[in-house]
């Protein structure tokens, strides 16, 4: 006997047993139905590619990618994302195929963890991406498809907050002359610190007016009036029209019937950076987290060399489980059989019968679990 | 815009499109009741393990492991296969569950290649571990499993092959003297090379008759008659005791009705090194390579400080997906929606309501695949 291992598994690394998944399988055919129903087919791209190719294109940070050396001495990266290299097969394999262009995944990502804080370094995402069209109806149809997949999924309470990249930045560049210090304000808003955001307003040598305009995002969380009060911050240009572009979505949106599920939040900001307009993020009433989060990027695919104006989103899947309300069903009937040599064959036949039937039936070592049914088959008879 | 980016993967992986994902969710939908129905639970374990803990215990050869370095400086591995990782969790967060353990696996695993052949460096697997009985009826139970799995994933034409690692160590054992010459013979066999058997055989210092035992190993492969072969080449002890156990094994397979697809092939040796007795491999009609393979590993368990006599099979999944009669069924009816903004309330509503009876509906974009339906809303009427 050689010595025994040890059962680590490393920093942000989980085994899923089997009640925890068996609840993961039925909620992911649920959103596979779903997303199926929207007219989105399945992909799946390899959990290595090249660092040039994906790896940069993502929005992960470059901290947080797994990387490694294949025998060329090229660097890899475990998939940090699903969209970029979606792109990637959509600009090469699938560059013929007529747009738009509806692809659905269900897979696990990568991203590093520093120290032991409870993350998962490893996670299921299930999302869509909507290739080739730039209208707002295209917004419209994934965050309703969004909705209808956490409907689905058994999500009860919980609402999507839509903000517009285009919004705040127009807002900023109208206002705040130095690129440095609309950053900065980006970044506050980026980390929820409202604190911060106030005291770099009133460190800058703008107008009391222009100064209010700015704090004036601050209060832009709500129903579709809060579109209202956006539109009189904005003089014109970038930001006015996304706020029109909010109008015209929230227009579609109430065609779909899902705007009691939709909020806007145009202090909303994502750490991809590769949204260029109308983003979201989705939450459930018991976790500070999201559970999901999309939005459109016209500009991925220039990487790829192609103009494909997109848009998409992921669900995270550990955070949809933790919040869903589903009762996973249980699987049919559990029969133990017991038999000896003599009455092997008449037990094994039986066995493959009821399994026919979707029923569970276990025959070997003792009855341990609990059973719905055991039938003894020894000596003969059936003895139910 | 930045430099377009190259669409290269790395060596051995790959994308996999709607047209083959969609045959092969349906084929794994198929395994998982099965293996369902058998009683096994779905079990997963992360991609990455610490290279010390479970890419030790692994069989894969060390030059075919993707490495890494965690930040702590720890080596870790891309999941070579899965029995190992699910020993590790059979020992640890599952030591206490009764025995025996029915767990099920359908998950990627991965594999370093040294150049372009064609072989993929990542790839699926579906299985079953049947842990903690040593009994002869646990090792008919999963290979009358794995038949009843490549059944229902629509193979028609198949066998399964068993051997036994106690015959061939056994029979070496009683003939050849010195550790080396067996383990060369073994490679020979291993590697198909009976030319070089034939060879090694005439070059050793053992009588004529002794060297007919060994080239009657040769002729061990066919039916049940040709454990009355395998009998007479052995004198007693280890060989001969692996020689009871298949038949202890014919005769309860011949109780699961699998017979037809079984055949015995003494020469079957696995270049999974952990297996102990029964081992066998599936083969389709039309490829050369093994469709699953399996057998019993007594031993594994011991490096996780457990005493777990276990059996259980993989099957791969492209191998199979290949030589799978199963016709996908297609997604129900698919139907595409013409709207304006006039119509866009009616005809999303309704859009809503087909989808509710699992039909695919499109509505944005021009109508470009083949549609079963288009419904056009615009002008206030549908026009069907």
């Amino acid at each position: 006997m050689t010595k025994p291992l040890g059962f680590e598994k490393p920093l942000g690394m989980r085994d899923y047993l089997p009640d925890l998944l068996w609840k993961q399988r039925q909620i992911e055919e649920k959103l596979h139905r779903c997303m199926l129903h929207w007219g989105y087919q399945e992909i799946l791209t390899p959990t290595l590619e090249y660092y040039d190719t994906v790896g940069e294109a993502s929005a992960t940070h470059d901290s947080k990618l797994f990387k490694l050396l294949d025998r060329q001495g090229r660097t890899l990266v475990l998939r940090p994302d699903v969209t970029a290299p979606i792109a990637r097969v959509a600009s090469s394999l699938l560059k013929d195929e007529p747009r738009p262009l509806r692809l659905m995944y269900n897979t696990n990502v990568f991203r590093a963890q520093e120290k032991e804080a409870g993350r998962n370094a490893e996670f299921t995402q299930a999302g869509v991406e909507l290739i080739g069209d730039s209208s707002v109806e295209a917004d419209a149809e994934v965050i309703a498809l969004a909705v209808a997949c956490l409907k689905e999924a058994g999500l009860e309470e919980f609402k999507i907050a839509i903000g517009h990249v285009g919004f705040i930045e127009g807002l900023l560049e109208e206002v705040v002359p130095e690129k440095s210090g609309r950053d900065q304000l980006k970044e506050r808003l980026h980390n929820s610190d409202y604190v911060g955001f106030r005291q770099d307003i009133a460190g800058l040598t703008i107008s009391e007016d222009e100064k209010n305009r700015l704090r004036g995002i601050l209060k832009l969380r709500g129903g579709a009036d809060r579109l209202e009060d956006a539109e009189a911050l904005t003089i014109n240009g970038r930001a006015r029209r996304a706020v029109r572009n909010l109008k015209e979505l929230w227009a579609a949106l109430q065609a779909y019937d899902v705007t009691d599920y939709v909020l806007f939040d145009l202090n909303l900001l994502s750490s991809l950076n590769y949204y260029t307009g109308i983003l979201f993020e989705g939450y459930a009433a018991n976790q500070g987290f999201p559970i999901c989060g999309g939005g459109r990027y016209d500009d991925l695919f220039k990487q790829f060399g192609m103009d494909n104006p997109s848009t998409g989103f992921a669900i995270k899947m550990d955070r949809l489980i933790q919040s869903s309300d589903l009762q996973p069903t249980q699987e049919k009937k559990t029969i133990y059989i017991r038999f000896d040599q003599e009455t092997r064959n008449l037990a094994l036949k039986r066995a493959m019968l009821l399994r026919q039937e979707a029923i569970v039936v276990t025959g070997i070592g003792e009855p341990s679990q609990t059973f719905d049914q055991i039938i003894d088959f020894r000596g003969g008879h059936e003895d139910v």
